[in-house]
């Protein structure tokens, strides 16, 4: 027998105000960086265009994880400011990622708002052709995901973590960072192999969202509170199942959600042809006519609202989407069995459950 | 008075046995990198790639330079293994950083070889359309240089320094990364400034070059050491000049070099249109039809050799030429004024000596 997410244990965890508080800290790191900037007459832009892209959204998944991993290895009352700081180093790092990922899949939109490259872009488009823009644009946002990345590095080293916890967290904050970006490095190569093929979605949904966006996050907060083996390969247990589930439903929102609800267009994914579990299972399940949709339509960077629903109609008669439906089922889970076996206290476990609940069923 | 590069003290340092140290360290982390990587079944060709980018040549000036910062502030015999690291971090930053600058240059060619973005590409042209393997080149050396970016931090934290030191490294390194990219950054910006202007190319150099390539290796070099106010002091009044002077001859080679010798194409800067001090004393110099010749022809994508010629004799002709070797020239006094002002031991100071001569002076 499982708890629901609305039973909540004595002690349960300010989960807002743990957000609210990761959020206090990466707006004062950054009003700092804008004003030092200005001061030595350095474009205060670099920050300025940062500090409103992590404000313009997200989930802040990855911070609530690192929190929690603190908590579920004995962390108690409000995470102090090292571990804050290193949760927000989580999400500093999450933005470069995301700028940058944006790039390379040419993403328009994100967060409802147009991605960041193209947002510079058109700042600039006055001042040079559509072209030399896009470029400036693109050029801009590498550099602003660089500085990111860099912040989110000295974010974690300035946190004032004693010498042997700080060890700690940078060895996993390493393979983090390492997995993360093999993930994607995978994620670009894949439309090199065939369509049908299942491994490559599902070994980049393990880099990508299982270790670097759940596991880590999770080890990190863990090592923060000076956590042992049980603790972390209990972190595990219950991270890549969740992760799992986590970008399943992401695939499925990419192309089944209300991109009023989710922010991103529903196009995208389909446009860019992404490989994913879900259109990887409806190659393999296709008809011939069915599968003629899919290789003529996926990846027409053209393709408009009428295809979108033609391969919809796909999506879901080869029973694709029931199939990805019933992974993210089977995973959820996993995941709440490994936290009834887990050696944490009962406020974290509490917590962690309601995220894989929402992780499983969200609708944004 | 002061000594010519070739009457070396006793005790003279080996210079070119600290870049082959340097060299090893960087060779025996990536190959272990790539190893890693395979096993994990992820794909080696990233690390493989970079080991590639880093070994086709370059003057390692950077870790030599924290190497020489080390001995200035009493460092003595070998360097040991921390100090390496540290130095080799620095040469991983810089790989990092001229991956991305690479891109957003839309430089063609680098150390003689097509840059990375291009080589990608190439390595792609089989499997897509030319404007897709495009993308797929620059976005995988976007990814490439981000793992240099994450490497450079991993090869200074687990260099095996004391807390203390690492802290005080770490700190200028910090300070260093955001200088190399607000001078990218501005460098990015500087085509929407006036031709005639001189401060913007100015604070890119400052920024980009006398800072980042020169000043915060040798104050990292002498952090190692332990240094105190006076030998960081000593270390900028040599470092700024030097630098500039070292850009200023970068800006003519890249112009009036010989491509067989610098490695690099001297059309693209004049295709780029790049905003140089060269480039802006022209225009200020520049009678009605010397002017109207660069505003035709510099910043023209097609650019053609004998269009070159035309600018190079521009160049020649108002005098801009002649000023920037002048102000090589007073700015190789000021760090040479300088080394006879500071507290630094005698090798030190002659190998420092030998390499501002070879930056004012050099031909590749």
């Amino acid at each position: 027998m499982t708890n629901t997410p609305d039973d909540a244990p004595p002690g349960a965890l300010d989960v807002p105000g743990i957000r609210a508080a990761v959020e206090r800290c990466l707006d004062e790191f950054l009003t700092t960086k804008e004003q030092t900037a200005a001061r030595h007459r350095l474009p205060p832009q670099a920050a300025r265009s940062l500090r409103s892209f992590i404000e313009s959204g997200g989930k802040r998944l990855r911070p609530l994880l690192c929190a929690l991993g603190w908590y579920a290895a004995g962390g108690h009352g409000p995470p102090p400011r090292p571990v804050l700081r290193a949760a927000s180093a989580l999400e500093m790092f999450h933005a470069f990622a995301l700028i940058h990922d944006d790039i390379m899949d040419r993403s328009e939109t994100r967060r409802g708002r147009p991605t960041l490259h193209r947002a510079l872009a058109h700042q600039h488009a006055d001042q040079a052709p559509d072209a030399a823009a896009e470029h400036l644009g693109a050029s801009a946002a590498i550099l602003i995901g660089d500085l990111a990345l860099c912040w989110s590095d000295e974010l974690l080293h300035t946190a004032g973590l004693p010498a042997d916890r700080l060890h700690a967290v940078r060895h996993l904050s390493d393979l983090m960072r390492e997995e993360a970006m093999y993930g994607q490095y995978l994620d670009l190569l894949t439309p090199t192999t065939p369509a049908h093929d299942l491994r490559s979605p599902l070994t980049v949904i393990r880099y990508k969202t299982a270790k670097y966006t759940c596991e880590r996050p999770l080890h990190i907060g863990a090592a923060l509170a000076g956590a042992g083996p049980p603790v972390f390969d209990a972190c595990t247990a219950f991270a890549i199942p969740l992760g799992e589930a986590f970008q399943l439903r992401d695939d499925l929102l990419g192309v089944f959600g209300e991109p009023e609800r989710t922010g991103k267009s529903r196009l995208d994914d389909l446009r860019e042809g992404k490989r994913t579990v879900l259109m990887a299972l409806a190659h393999r399940r296709a008809n011939p006519a069915q599968s003629r949709t899919l290789h003529e339509l996926v990846g027409r960077p053209g393709l408009t609202d009428h295809d979108a629903d033609r391969i919809r109609t796909v999506l879901i008669e080869t029973g694709a989407r029931d199939e990805v439906e019933n992974m993210i089922r089977h995973r959820h889970d996993r995941a709440r069995q490994a936290l009834d076996r887990a050696p944490f206290p009962p406020p974290a476990v509490h917590a962690l459950r309601h995220i894989a609940h929402r992780a499983a069923h969200r609708t944004v």
